[in-house]
């Protein structure tokens, strides 16, 4: 897609975006202040802007004035870039520009972190565990009457190199009459063994050759959605992908509830059944949507949490909410995916990624093997935000890990107004510092409904640093504005007035709110400093961070350090790399060899119960601060505040 | 039992039986003929003899006339021992003494091997391929919170010294409940790998201590019978026993029929369904006749013939009849019981026995084992003549095999009046050389209906060396006696007449029928041959010799030499092991040595198709003679038939 240069006057602040992208969008990127009040659906008519140069698409709106439209102002959400611009924005939404660059910033997401299937092939790993071989053999005969099952064997030793193999039942049931239909060409699906000195299993025989034609199957199970992707074992490529919601959400949003129902008589197998439902829509919806048959799935990856894993096995998971919150198993056998009620043919195999406990389950240990921190000698700080965040720290030598009780903030539980990132939920935010008035994105640029977890991180980024709120996350009591109020004893900040939201109230972001983001963010950073020390290792040493789960590509990762969620570190060291779940259950299909090194990194793993370790609540305690008690743990952002504090002195002088 | 010395006069014979022993039978064991054409039912009543001294339990009879009671004589059928005795057959049983003890032997048959728990014990071998260990594990606490199944390990590895475990998902599944409900005191089923570096599998998990309840059921699948024995894994005994109909009779007695329904439509499930209705049936039993319950069965062992494994395995077996003669499979993977469709509980693990060839099955594997040849240096011949015949030839460093195309004139196929060893069969005989008067024994001691396979041997064997029959199996023309006459251009010998059967008709021996038994005979002494001069070995290299199958207990192993089917050799060096496939698949429940074994075995064994190797169309047509073409090769009956003819030419003379 072709980049567009785009200039913001008066700040004078460029930024490229793509074709098409609205100018909203654009200004909320450069972190240039636009009144905007309705999310980007084009109702407040406040986000006018003058086009300078350039041309742009403009659906028209009844929202501008007839004195607007003859200065030539346009809504900048109902603008999208067609050439490179130059935009100005009107006084009404100018902030005083001295403090422009001192702390509005532009966006900063993470990079994303694309795996690179060449790469792969490169190093010799693209060995899927489980791959086809294609055999010509020749007919017995009196001298040479082997049983078939053994010539199959030995043919795939002399051609292929092929050792230690056993055979199934129900491929040896197949075998006789295979090879004579087909006149002893044949192929043979192979699959590996974890370990080097296990058996290679021949899980089905194929007349003909079909070895160029392989398929398999990565899920992630999450607790709220379950992804999946078509895989063709020949080329590395995602064929096609689908997710939809886990359909045991109606039974509850937590894992907690589903742990309840599966405790009632015939609780489990409704658990299992409704999840075994989902996992097939969704092989349904990737078969269907390519030129690939049911029976030439070989493999079918799932990646879950403890609690999925072991209602997807349908092993009991009752324990795992009980002190001392132990998990059925860590690894679990490979079984035919038919044996977990899978719609797939009988000679598929189903892997399931391993636990390590029952609160960092297979979706993390996925997420390890997707990230790659393993293999790396730098120190990396791996994050899986989601309905709860697990957080593994380590390098090619040592893994520490540990789940959080983060709670759902980020996903917007325990927030007045929170939401999941769906159509209406904002996601963007910044303030005018002196109107107090904010400029919000939603997501579907609709309407506001309430607030998503990237969102609300932008929110208390940039209260705090235009020192609206202070470092407890409480409001300055002498501001003067209509959008600050105390309701009930709490004070809160107005996002959008009733008539301004699809849900005719206002929309508020109150304290309460700010001090449950604060516990969150300040779970997940104590829960890195305790495992860092645990080691001997302090913040400073870590050389990456890899950011997982669902709300990650979103999220500007210096508002994240801003409230003290991330540690301070260079922005490019900072990876998104989206599900990494999927990712992992992805790269299990592609390469043996992650099947391989998940037995050592399970081995190497150490698992911290934090609520068991001493010296987290001391940590956790300090860190429920923005961004925390030591404010020399975030040098970057403590300048920024000094440079504000002496502005704003400058100001008033 | 005691033993009682009972001496015959005239002949001057003594011979130890049992108490309670019928004096017809001692007379038979000692090779001393007693007018008797009943079959020992009581109603001929030619078996007098007078009792010299000591007592004996009678049932009296109205056979005997006054005279004869005057006289003191009783039946022999209707006596039984009580003392060590003195008996005098009358002058019309006696046979003219100076041939007496010439041809006429005590009846040989060959020592029953019995295998010896207690030898396995001290071998440190008792160690069954299914153990069970009794674990007392600490409960698991917030710093010792291993997952439930890795905590099973551990115990397992420092309580047991276990290692490579893998646990099947249905064990995971009841592991967290049972580990706590039994307070982390609970019983482990361990199933062992067939190779060294194999993995055991935990099997199966129970609250508390049941180590010493641990069973397996031992099945010999025959073509005609299925035996199971339920075996107690902690002592090594067998509890119980039965024996069934192969219920796939009805479709067809011999393998071909079974195969060719198996080709029809729906013939393989129908053929699989009432096979494992026979095991069932059996399982039923020896279940139901022990004290053991079901779920206390860790493991079922089964051994039968190719066709029978592919049909119990439910694989179509439709190549094993057509040439090349191409098995699906050698070796089979270790399934769960219930997969098979065997009624047992769903931890039992099913051992089947691999197979060599078309021809030589699990039956002969598990003979081999059971046999033990395979252990010693010196150089055995093992034999199982069923419905079929296999010979083994080898020793520790190799061993060859074949099958024989015998038929089944063993089993009384072929053969007129030929019938299975039950009640009313022909199972022992001599004959007055003088009068040509038959003296028979039949099974159950009841009127003949017919003659089973040891009975013909014997019969042949008398009569050739009576000199009634020639070396091709023909009778003299010039033996003027009713017994021997011509019927449809065949002659045959009355064996009963119509009267003194339970049939109503004249039971005969035909020439036809000793053209078959000699064709039998040889289609196998040519096949020992054969395989030995294919090593470079000859006839006299051979060590020992195993007798296997159904009919080998009552077989008079010196007949079997006089009609040339075994090889001569010392009597003692013959042992009879009886149902060889069910004592290999008991062995193989006790120690998994013999499975381990059984892989080194198939490795070292070499099968002859014997229709391909040339040389034995010429051994098998040099063999179509009583006892071969060659005397040499029976250097002790060559002496015999000299001092025969030497006698009559004096007698003559």
């Amino acid at each position: 897609m072709a980049l567009r240069k785009i200039t913001f006057l008066p700040h004078n602040k460029t930024i490229a975006v793509p074709t098409g992208e609205s100018i909203l969008h654009a200004a909320m990127e450069a972190g240039v202040y636009v009144q905007a009040s309705c999310g980007g659906e084009g109702l407040c008519g406040k986000c006018r802007v003058a086009i300078e140069s350039g041309d742009v698409d403009e659906t028209p709106s009844e929202h501008l004035s007839g004195e607007d439209r003859e200065n030539d102002f346009k809504l900048a959400c109902r603008c999208r870039v067609k050439s490179d611009l130059v935009v100005r924005i009107p006084a009404e939404s100018e902030i005083d520009a001295t403090v422009l660059g001192k702390f509005m910033s532009p966006r900063v997401t993470a990079r994303i972190r694309h795996t690179n299937i060449e790469e792969l092939k490169s190093r010799g790993l693209f060995i899927p565990p489980v791959e086809k071989k294609y055999l010509e053999m020749a007919k017995p005969t009196a001298d040479d009457n082997l049983a078939d099952t053994s010539r199959l064997i030995s043919y795939l030793k002399t051609q292929h190199h092929e050792h230690r193999l056993v055979v199934e039942l129900p491929v040896i049931r197949k075998i006789p009459d295979i090879l004579r239909a087909a006149c002893y060409k044949v192929t043979a699906t192979l699959t590996r063994p974890v370990v080097d000195d296990g058996k290679t299993h021949i899980s089905n025989i194929e007349p003909g050759d079909t070895s160029h034609r392989n398929y398999a199957i990565a899920v992630d199970i999450g607790t709220t959605t379950v992804y999946g992707q078509l895989i063709d074992l020949h080329s590395g490529e995602v064929l096609s992908e689908h997710g939809d919601f886990n359909g045991q959400i109606s039974y509850g949003e937590d894992i907690i509830s589903r742990i309840m129902i599966t405790e009632k008589p015939g609780g489990l197998d409704k658990m299992h059944e409704v999840l075994i439902r989902s996992i097939n829509g969704i092989i349904d919806r990737v078969i269907g949507s390519s030129t690939v048959r049911r029976e030439e799935i070989s493999t079918i990856t799932l990646a879950g949490n403890t609690t999925m894993t072991q209602i997807l096995l349908k092993i009991n998971p009752r324990y795992i909410r009980r002190s001392p919150y132990v998990p059925a198993s860590t690894l679990y056998p490979q079984i035919r995916a038919i044996d977990l009620g899978l719609d797939l043919a009988v000679h598929a195999t189903a892997l399931v990624y391993p636990n390590i406990s029952s609160f960092v389950g297979g979706d993390i240990v996925s997420g390890i093997m997707g990230s790659g921190i393993y293999l790396s000698k730098r120190l990396s700080l791996f994050i899986d935000i989601g309905t709860n965040a697990e957080i593994v720290i380590g390098n090619r030598d040592w893994l520490t890990c540990a789940a959080c009780s983060a709670g759902p903030a980020f996903e917007g539980g325990g927030i007045q107004f929170g939401m999941r990132a769906d159509k209406g939920a904002i996601e963007d935010f910044l303030i005018d510092p002196c109107t107090l008035a904010p400029m919000i994105r939603t997501v579907g640029d609709v309407r506001p409904k309430g607030i998503c977890g990237s969102g609300l991180i932008n929110m208390v980024a940039n209260l705090f640093e235009t020192g609206i709120i202070d470092n407890l996350g409480a409001f300055h009591r002498d501001l003067h504005s209509k959008r600050i109020r105390e309701r009930d004893g709490v004070y809160e900040y107005v996002l959008a007035w009733s008539d301004e939201t699809q849900i005719g109230r206002d929309i508020v972001l109150t304290e309460n709110d700010i001090e449950n983001l604060i516990r969150a963010k300040g779970a997940i950073y104590s829960g890195c400093q305790t495992l860092l020390e645990e080691v001997g290792l302090k913040i400073s040493d870590l050389d990456r961070i890899f950011l997982a789960g669902g709300f990650g590509s979103q999220v500007d990762v210096e508002k994240a350090m801003t409230i003290g969620l991330l540690p301070e570190i260079a922005p490019e060291k900072i990876r998104y790399i989206g599900n990494s779940s999927l990712l992992g259950a992805r790269l299990c299909s592609l390469t043996n060899r992650v099947r391989k090194d998940v037995v050592d990194v399970m081995k190497k793993m150490t698992n911290f119960e934090l609520s068991e370790t001493s010296s987290y609540m001391e940590h956790y305690v300090a860190a429920l601060f923005l961004p925390h008690t030591d404010l020399d743990l975030f040098p970057k952002l403590k300048s920024r505040l000094q440079a504000r504090k002496t502005n704003c002195a400058a100001q008033a002088g």
